[in-house]
């Protein structure tokens, strides 16, 4: 049985690669998450042992494709970012796409049981969608990742405030919603105070800003140096040794990916870890 | 913190909508798996169990995405196939492959246990790739199909004869592909038999043929109608009634989900299970 | 001076070969029209000359390009259709719609003087956008075909009326436009008869039918048999012998091209002329 | 007649916006030129009234589009590089590279006479392919510009030596060919010097270097600033008042489009003129 008569059907596959210096980010989303939550009972506005997991998958993931160098979760969502030198699977769009939502999803469902020891998964099973995105610049990546800390902001305050009205103001959805129309930040946060005696600042950090994961080594001063620009300049990939590489590999290897809730929007967070624009391993901080 | 300054970012997200009225193939691979393959001990050169999960999770994903008519799997790939008339998440391919690939994943992970009762899963932990290719016609999907099931058949008769040299006739993977160098099919078939006493021919369909994974209804006499043609001859979406619409999902609802090990090259397959290419669901069967 | 270093920014080209066994359609606008007809005191509601000028332009554009089967034309735009199994440039999109634009543009002003003796050109000088659509069935690039000659009919007979309230009724462009707002076609034809003793039945065909260009050969009696159904099983490039190919472009090129304005959306347009669709000439009509 | 039943075939075109915040570079190339200076006796190796007429046409290219900043010509092949804030057609692929090549191709026809007055254009008439490459900063769009400029010295420098081999030296192609084969620029420059006394740096510039064709404002004193920084620092099209935006483009279309034959791979270039990085028109210089 001759294959070659059929193979001509390869030739419908269209080639994806994402540009070259680009920065590359692939975002996944839960599918169905608001049945999902309802199934296995989530605590609203937000769950810890939920949240925890998605940070544990992003970990995971983290971990298992080294070509990430920085991600941020909140929600059902999570965003990896690919430096802008990746030459991974040679930047296939749907191989990139693929690999982290595939990962991610295995994760998910491996460590379910961790975080929801009483409450076995049932099918249907939980699932996440995925694209990428190509940023030209460290500011739109940077604006990239504001953007989706800011929603998470926007959303959590005017969650809590939602779910702070129907659990302990005893409105329903309805009126909870009235309530909220229109108002402003301020507003909710002085509705949370007069009302309930709560200062939405004491939130949990989790919460309002959501996690940031990457690997962590030592701080450095900021001011010293505009990292940005000098990314910004590298007009091509890199030509590292091997030996570089490898040791770059290893290094990196041996960093620990850490899980934060840290201001993203601020210069402060890039300027005291300039690994994650440069790419550069930094130094293993001691261990204490 | 108003998000608007940063929302400019969404501007960089590209539409990827798949060209209407062309079949989508959507296939995934698993990453790495000769590693994995290793790892947990798979038997050579087909692993039941492997193939069992393999299979256990592509009814799932058919079962979870009812706008699927038919996949085929072989080893650690599987090939989904939607319609053309398919208008799910309006054919964009990020979120019709991940959504493929995350589903597929989740369900390999949570049915592992299943078929591997005795070998826990531990990190870094089963992934896929996937990719989406259109077909404008029939018969181009067809000859994608056949593809798929002659590419099975050169390489699991290659794979038997290697490891029967090596696992009757004590041979060396060395020795083993340069016996096999330059042979023929008749040649590797001849040499089962005359030194093995193996006839070919007897092997287990479902590594002889793969596995093919479709609804269940009651079987047509061939002949009596060209589907194909007229396939090809719709232009645009069908415009179903609403009612008709959910009529059909009920009843592919209520369709079993069958795992065969059939010749899907023949016309004989398609023929006799018009709905395939009709998208009509077709009678259920009586259960006996 | 070596090149190599900046070699890299080849990288950056992304490919963009069209689908294969999809019918290619280009249709070129033209650019800012509305300007250029004032500049040139064209005709209102149609120039002879300039539709003139526009089919004589298409007809060079299918003399160089013997790809292209048939196309249509119509005020200042031009449709050129693609065999489904066209292998030109790869079927590079950007190659493909750059070359119709291209070749169109530059006999359009070198045949300019032909259409307008008396009015020569002068910066800025007329241009065209193009793009390119993939069609996957027959019945799809037809119904591109009827959609393009439906808007003709409409659009013409609007503009037939609009113009004979202006120019015969002494309308202002306003009132005009108000008097056919709401109205059906039926109103427009009775409008002009009552008004103008105009029947736009007798209004010329290239007003109204719009232009179709092909080759020219022997007309076949009709419903002998179904061509479409068996180009669209076709599911590959045909592998023609060279010297067949050979044939097949001489018999091409020898054919007349011809500039009609039949009805291209019922069947008999198509059916008489089975080489539209097959793509194998037909027989060289004898000259009278 | 309904248009309504044809309209969904415009659900195939495809869209297709070139990413934000990045150069497009459109370059075009002559289709058959090798035939076509055969056939109007085009000079060896360089024909000046051909290059005048590229340049003619590549100038009035810049004047009807005046979001091209920059573009660069050589031989049957021009660059014009768009601003990466430029948002002319919302950067469509299709409609930027097809209306630089047809305004390219019509002024090529357009002008033809001017520049070979006794040598009338006949069909096949001269025409251009195009495509679209995205760069994402200014180090990419330079490099760009850089490698046209080092190919152009590499071809010209060869195509003058393997000339004057046949011209003067009596050689056929052949034999020049080989002569040339391995050789490097010193091996070529010393053989024109010492067999035909010719001094390479003494051919004109226009074949060195190839002609660069840009808006003519007052030269700014290098070193002052870094411009390139602050162009790939911008984030998102800068949101201009309209007054700014019209201001700007009537200062645009004041200034003098000049051809030069400079040197674009140094920074002297690029410093002296800020505006092509910045798209900030300069002053205009008094005329003298």
């Amino acid at each position: 049985m001759a294959n070659s008569k059929f193979e001509y059907v390869k030739d419908f596959e269209r080639p994806d690669y994402l540009l070259p210096n680009t920065w590359v980010v692939v975002r996944i989303d839960g599918k169905g998450f608001t049945k999902l939550c309802a199934k296995y009972g989530f605590e609203k506005p937000n769950d810890k042992r939920a949240l925890g997991l998605m940070n544990a998958a992003a970990k995971a993931v983290m971990t298992d494709l080294t070509d990430i160098v920085v991600s941020y979760g909140v929600s059902d969502e999570y965003s990896f970012v690919f430096h802008k030198t990746c030459t991974l699977y040679d930047r296939r769009e749907s191989k990139l796409v693929s690999t982290v939502v595939s990962t991610f999803s295995a994760y998910y469902v491996y460590l379910w049981s961790t975080y929801f020891p009483d409450m076995p998964l049932a099918p249907p099973l939980p699932s996440f969608d995925g694209r990428a995105v190509c940023y030209p610049s460290v500011q739109n990546m940077r604006d990239y990742m504001s953007w989706r800390q800011a929603d998470c902001h926007i959303n959590n305050l005017y969650n809590t405030t939602f779910w702070t009205l129907i659990q302990q103001g005893k409105m329903d959805a309805t009126d909870a919603e009235r309530s909220l129309k229109g108002t402003l930040s301020k507003d909710k946060n002085e509705l949370l105070y007069s009302q309930f005696h709560m200062n939405y600042n004491n939130e949990p950090e989790i919460f309002k800003k959501g996690s940031v994961v990457f690997r962590d080594y030592e701080l450095v001063e900021p001011g010293s140096d505009n990292v940005a620009e000098k990314i910004d300049d590298l007009a091509e990939p890199v030509n590292q040794s091997k030996t570089q590489a490898e040791n770059d590999k290893k290094r990196r290897a041996k960093a620990r990916i850490v899980v934060e809730h840290l201001d993203v929007i601020k210069d402060d967070f890039w300027d005291r870890r300039p690994w994650l624009l440069s790419n550069k391993p930094g130094k293993i901080p001691k261990q204490t």
